[in-house]
């Protein structure tokens, strides 16, 4: 396994009155002779240069050198620094995922591969806006573009200092940064105004986003270190989503492969070694805990799992962290909704059935409505119950990632009979329950053994290409494989989304393992 | 002539929602339509991208876009900075000439290659030192190198300012700044620590600057901007020299030239298109008015011209702005000598004729001196004087810059004869009275028509070098084209050295036109 960067120990003759050869040139023969494959390196920062004429003496002469490696055969390698003695042991690199919620970051030693360190953080930008929307208006603020900017950074710091903090290494140990992260986030860390990418017809700044110097950017690291963020497909088809295709390797088999991410933007992408199309469709809130009366994130006391007896209607709840409930995250509403589906207490409209006669069934302000927790056994000062609104902002969002995945199947030609594979990427993919997601319709009804969960392919994804050399280069090449479908205004997509508004789908020939469970008629 | 840098108006189609495309690709589409020797270009800063959605639409998809061509064929163009509208009739570059007293600058229209605008200012780093010795000591001071750093942009931005109000254009209107200095200059101007340029071998930390951007080294100017350093040779054949060697187009001619820069640090360099050779000498402040009793710099005041009346040896001075006089700069001193010798008030070694008994002719502290200006008619409170000890400084300082010449003749088997052609090159060339100068031997006595003088060569050749595309290619090239010879342990130039410590020089067969002028025996 090659890599990308190359320590090079070069024992640099000291020099002499007569022989007149600068510091630089002294170390660039240097590394002609350690490093025989090393084109021409060039260097473009003087900071470099602050620092050389120290490194050579102070270590008399042996120094390690750190390579950025050209691109293409006949580009030339790049210095990024150069360190006093033989430092060819420690070389370290950070996997980041910026995520609209969570930051996630991993520390890795180059040499071995190893992850030395994880570590997470709320994405500090949260305090302007929930999702990615509310932080495109926040950022047409005066100041506001700024203000998201440093905030991003700010969390990515916190996660630096952390894991070096843990390994008892200095951020500017660190010499390569690998992120990726959506499109607005993308913007955002750049300090591009999304502005655009919020207006019809959604035009990013740039897809292929440059090479950065971390710490111009405000990041934590020695100024020569660079900060690599995956490119994006389309304006809601991000770097994220490339990353995450790219760590599960779908251009490179053969088996069709639908590669999912849900939430209130949700990103599809079907395709094989041969061909991939993208999408991304707009799903809303409701899988984040949002527009839902007592939703919440996923977070301690969020309702993640629910039960309900056939027979009493009584239900059995577990919240997160065990502690008494405050609300009802994602996983928590598709249990729900999927449980009150299959023991008869709403309908495949998402209504009550209005026969049953129970102490927890209720009309409330906003019509039909059950009752979870009754307020004397929450943390909050109220009954946490689900309305019909709310099952209804769950019905329209898996509906809208149902008809996603019709639209693009369709487009190429195929069902969901011709996929091989269906890879659950995201956090949101990580804590789904299979069943209930197929039986409300957010999952298509296929052979349970083609699911798999990644996680969060996105940081796995930067992670496998600060690892290995091969991938690094592979990463640009990922996002060009694939090809973007815009569903805004696309009538197919309409029409299949109409047709998902109901539980799991008007079509049942398409869930018949669903088929089954559902109470017959009345 | 083609010029390096190309401004193209590219017509963006503007997008639509189908299309998938971010503005940079469409800007990138455009370039390869409007300019079709352009490879891919790219482009290496996020400050681009944040300015480029809204260049484009402002203009209605219609941008200049200012493109710094490749180096090489295979190297790509790199976008420097995105205009909106057909701006491609405004395109200006900075020449600048970063002395070691001061700082020239010429605001240039690199359409028509004209000259807008030209402003000079005195080096701010000069509070901390008059010279090169003592701006490195001061660099050693805690925070010395930040400060001669920021004192040294502080006065390329006061020129800045004055050339863009000059033309009503805005610092960011300048496209590409080109700079000269001597080494120390340069590595100064970039942040990079002196120290080991100051102590044996005299090494420095790099010849061939980077591409840095102006904005990072506190230069007033658009972030996208680029300032280039000419190379140097040496430690003490810097920049600024090679600038004055491509400015003269020595390398391309087969004249045999000898290029000379006097000051503190004489710069010499002598071959054709053939070969060149180069090599400094330190011949003191003397010609800068250093070390010299009542000496000054070249300013209001400073006595610049000097006859004596060969009967009386009554003294006529002439002063630099008319004013009475304040003291003696070095081309006064260089006329004082001269005259002193020819009316034989001095004798070759430059000692007072003891023979004279005149009012003017005194024994003072330090020997014996010549009263130049009695105190009543000064603006200083004192006579204005010329002693031996000051003679002896300028024949030190005569005699490294002759002995320079002649050890690297020598050094390549030429001797004077064979000079084709002499340029005097620097502010004090300028002022030089040639027959004076050979007369003390500080020029070498041949033929007079073959003296140049080019003026300030270093603000020249940065002129040409921006002004045209071929020539800005030849920059590298021209330092690698100079061979650098070491004098510094030099027992050849030891020896030459202390022949020339004699008006003008102990052997007086090389300066057969002095020898008629000089008074015969006693």
């Amino acid at each position: 396994m090659t890599h990308r960067w190359k320590s090079v120990s070069c024992g640099c003759p000291p020099p002499t009155i007569d022989d007149n050869i600068s510091d630089l040139q002294r170390l660039l023969r240097g590394i002609k002779k350690g490093c025989f494959d090393c084109v021409e390196p060039t260097y473009d920062h003087p900071q470099l240069l602050q620092g050389l004429p120290f490194a050579l003496r102070e270590s008399n002469w042996e120094v390690t050198v750190i390579l950025l490696r050209g691109k293409r055969s006949e580009e030339p390698d790049r210095i990024i620094a150069v360190e006093p003695g033989d430092t060819t042991g420690q070389l370290y690199g950070l996997a980041v995922d910026i995520g609209t919620t969570t930051v996630g970051g991993l520390l890795m030693d180059l040499n071995s591969g190893k992850v030395l360190a994880e570590s997470t953080a709320y994405n500090a930008q949260i305090a302007y806006g929930e999702d990615v929307i509310s932080r495109m208006i926040y950022s047409q603020r005066p100041g506001g573009l700024k203000t998201l900017q440093e905030k991003v950074v700010y969390t990515i710091n916190q996660i630096i200092e952390k894991v070096c903090r843990e390994m008892i290494i200095s951020p500017s140990d660190i010499s390569y940064i690998m992120a990726a992260g959506n499109t607005v986030m993308s913007h955002l860390l750049l300090g591009i105004d999304p502005k655009y990418l919020r207006e019809a017809p959604y035009v990013p700044t740039c897809s292929q986003f440059p090479l950065t110097r971390a710490a111009d950017l405000g990041v934590l690291a020695h100024p020569s270190v660079r900060l690599f963020l995956y490119p994006s497909v389309a304006s809601y088809v991000g770097g994220d989503i490339v990353s995450g295709v790219h760590a599960c390797q779908m251009h490179k088999s053969p088996k069709v492969t639908l590669f999912i991410d849900i939430g209130t933007n949700g990103e599809i992408v079907v395709g094989n070694e041969d061909w991939m199309m993208c999408t991304a469709c707009s799903a809303g809130p409701a899988f984040e805990g949002g527009g839902i009366q007592c939703g919440m994130r996923a977070s301690s006391g969020a309702i993640e799992n629910f039960h309900i007896s056939p027979d009493t209607f009584e239900p059995m709840i577990i919240t997160i962290g065990r502690t008494k409930p405050r609300g009802i995250c994602g996983s928590g509403l598709i249990s729900i909704v999927s449980e009150l589906l299959e023991a008869g207490v709403i309908d495949q409209q998402g209504k009550f059935n209005r026969k049953i006669s129970h102490h927890r069934i209720r009309e409330g302000v906003s019509g039909y409505e059950y009752v979870l927790v009754w307020e004397k056994d929450t943390l909050v000062g109220h009954d946490i119950i689900i309305t019909e609104v709310d099952i209804d902002n769950l019905n329209r969002a898996k509906g809208a990632m149902y008809a996603g995945y019709q639209t693009l199947l369709e487009a190429v030609g195929l069902t969901f009979d011709d996929l091989d594979r269906v890879i659950l990427a995201g956090n949101f993919g990580a804590y789904i329950d299979l069943e209930r997601a197929i039986c409300i319709g957010l999952l298509p009804d296929v052979d349970r053994d083609k699911f798999y969960y990644i996680g969060n392919a996105s940081l796995l994804g930067a992670q496998i290409s600060l690892d290995d050399h091969k991938r690094f280069r592979e990463r640009s090449m990922v996002s060009q494989l694939i090809t973007n479908m815009e569903l805004a205004e696309n009538i197919e997509f309409m029409n299949h989304y109409m047709a998902a508004l109901f539980l799991p789908h008007t079509d049942m020939s398409l869930f018949p393992s669903v088929q089954d469970k559902l109470p017959k008629g009345d």
